[in-house]
């Protein structure tokens, strides 16, 4: 008999199949049909046990399939429109591999802290379940979109004696007696990675020592950095905005089970279409002067002033050149030299900035005397400043946090619940 | 006029069109025509100066084209059989964008020391340009393989409070006044994954802090491991060989020019076909004691070693069943107790271990007696114990090493060369 997964069932109506899996739940209807529903990974299969077609040996067990107990279960596929998946299973024989006694994570509500510490159990269940699964889907969707297009993936570095984002939020290990930090960002290296292969974008763990304990911070985070040679700003947001929408689109399609598990309003991520609206800093501050009093121009926004300026457009929305005081120290400037050439992506429903880009400064002295003013070590930028010397062109870049464009098309505000094992100020284990 | 990528020119003859890159080389063949070669990231093109049909200013000026200057420049695409990528372009006009002067890297020979201190430049040359395509082709290979069988990628965190395979050569970090460790292999991770999703891969960069200063060993390298619920160590293989048999196929055909460039014998890849040969530790002890002297059985091997056992087949070679001194704390006993259930793949012509894999010990019981023997602390390992507790299942999995892998396939002894920026003793830079 083959073992066959649950998710594909459906090609196995009016078939015995073997399915291995763990049990979801239980419940005895009468003492002569009880349900047992089993999850494999793939999905979930209501399983059907009746007195007289199931041999008594198993109904007289049932009691010992306890939730998470795993089983190897055999079956006649019946169509069933009524049941998950379509399908429903009547039950020929199971048996019990690995028992599960007191499984700690139960159908009543759990306090988060408690299911931190059990987060390799917490996955199993129904919602985390649907959140990885659009993750994977999003990750693959943002990949395929690059490598269709000509893109090479780089791997930057990890350990780098560079910062690139200034020193104050970063890691710090010791590497055979010198000191090396952990990347805070790949882009510094995917400039280099451009300059050779044209379309390049890394995809890696990056880290920052926040403190802060806010829903929207991870100490390790995944990031997607592409960088283009030859690209200005607004080629920079018009491959944003496609990116964007052909991602969102693809997990729509193709996790629309996982969106209704996760009761995901779609209708919000259907109207995700381009051209994204794109508004100045300077308009951006113009509108918060007028509806707040706690912003300041000239200052970072934050995470309020991000739910303001997107809540007016129902769709991201770009904010472009930004005072050079509150943005690192490798943006071109602007026309007007107060300003530099990033752009910002702001999620609509208040999830706040998920893409940061920009274009680079590429004229070596310009960009040496902003090194010094930003009091970074010229010989730790030799290498930087080298792809100003030899060729030097202009090319922009962005950088999209999976695990905040994750929390936004699943509408789950908290990011701890958007990576596998998340690591937070007080968050190591397991 | 259109901008166009070198790579699709074929696509463009009879088209003037506009191609943004570097100058590769120059070669003036007379005062009346003279020649460029261009590189844009995706390929080399071939421009041709006329007098009389090119503008004289940019004959004139053709000096001020050095190695590395980048350029925008337009002309006329014609087909042409003897040159690279089969086209090449009657220029029309040159503008330079950024010039290059005394451009570090020449066409002759250079130390590695100085390539490595140049390695952000150093990725513009041919070679270095052809090997990371092949790791940027082989890695999506990998990752499209496991996507279609319905493998749901789960990242592993790189910061933990465990160590997987020992905690000799950890590199560590203050993590907020705690010690935190960097992932030496995202397994025991990967299998909580596995567990709630049945199918699963981590993916990402892996840390040793290995002294050693051999041709094989990066203390930052990257890895991809799958593991599989209710999978056997057999299973394991079966997969192992089939996975690698496509991923080589696949580059193969698509790399085409890359192998060439590289001047790799495609002969020695096209027969990598399963089925692998698969022979115990016992067995491969009894080939090493007859050919060398500097084996003892219940070692581990060496990369000699290894290169004995490989050329025997001319193919991928599986040894399977090692004595469980030599590996970690993970894997299920054998039949004979003597033995854990590990499976290590060695590539042909002396490339050495790429895969390592195994069974995953599955007894609670078994496991908690084995973390004592390792003298692991069992705190830390609550977690990974209750994998065992609540529902445990037989399950295996595999690590793959990229670097490796694309060494072998790319015939580059050395993995300082198979990714982008090599971290090594004494490489932190650039």
């Amino acid at each position: 008999m083959s073992w066959v997964s649950i998710k594909d069932l459906k090609k196995h109506i009016g078939e015995e199949v073997l399915i291995k899996g763990w049990v979801y739940n239980t419940r005895a209807s009468s003492k002569n049909i009880k349900f047992l529903i089993l999850r494999d990974g793939s999905g979930l299969l209501q399983c059907v046990l009746f007195k007289g077609e199931t041999p008594e040996e198993f109904i007289n067990r049932f009691d010992e399939l306890t939730q998470e107990t795993s089983v190897e279960v055999t079956g006649l596929i019946k169509e069933d429109a009524r049941a998950v998946g379509g399908v429903e299973m009547a039950v020929r024989s199971v048996k019990i591999i690995g028992i599960s006694t007191d499984y700690p994570i139960t159908p009543k509500e759990h306090g988060t802290p408690f299911l931190m510490e059990n987060r390799h159990l917490w996955l199993r269940s129904k919602k985390q379940h649907a959140i990885m699964r659009v993750r994977a889907r999003a990750t693959k969707a943002m990949r395929d979109y690059l490598d269709d297009r000509g893109f090479i993936c780089m791997e930057s570095p990890i350990l780098s004696a560079n910062s690139c984002e200034g020193t104050t939020t970063l890691f710090s290990c010791d590497y055979f007696g010198e000191q090396a930090y952990l990347s805070q960002s790949g882009q510094l290296y995917a400039e280099a990675s451009a300059l050779a292969h044209g379309k390049v974008y890394t995809f890696g763990p990056t880290f920052r020592a926040e403190k802060s304990k806010t829903r929207r911070h991870l100490t390790e985070f995944w990031m997607l950095e592409p960088e283009m040679a030859f690209y200005d700003l607004d080629m920079n947001m018009d491959l944003i905005e496609d990116f964007i929408e052909h991602v969102v689109r693809v997990v729509v399609v193709d996790c629309k089970n996982e969106l209704e598990t996760l009761e995901r309003d779609v209708s919000k991520l259907e109207c995700v279409c381009k051209p994204f609206p794109r508004i100045s800093y300077k308009e951006a501050s113009d509108v918060l002067l007028k509806e707040t009093d706690d912003f300041e121009e000239g200052g970072d926004f934050g995470g309020g002033h991000e739910t303001i300026l997107s809540e007016k457009y129902g769709k991201p929305v770009f904010v472009y050149d930004f005072p050079k005081e509150i943005k690192a120290f490798y943006f071109k400037r602007s026309a007007d030299p107060k300003y530099v050439r990033g752009c910002d992506l702001l999620a609509p429903e208040g999830f706040g900035e998920i893409v940061g880009g920009g274009q680079r400064e590429d004229n070596y002295d310009e960009l040496l005397k902003r090194l010094h003013e930003y009091e970074l070590n010229e010989a730790d930028y030799k290498w930087y400043l080298d792809l100003r010397k030899y060729g030097s062109i202009p090319h922009s870049g962005f950088g999209i946090g999976i695990e905040r464009t994750v929390g936004w098309i699943c509408g789950v505000p908290h990011l701890r619940e958007t990576i596998p094992f998340p690591r937070m100020l007080n968050n190591l284990r397991p």
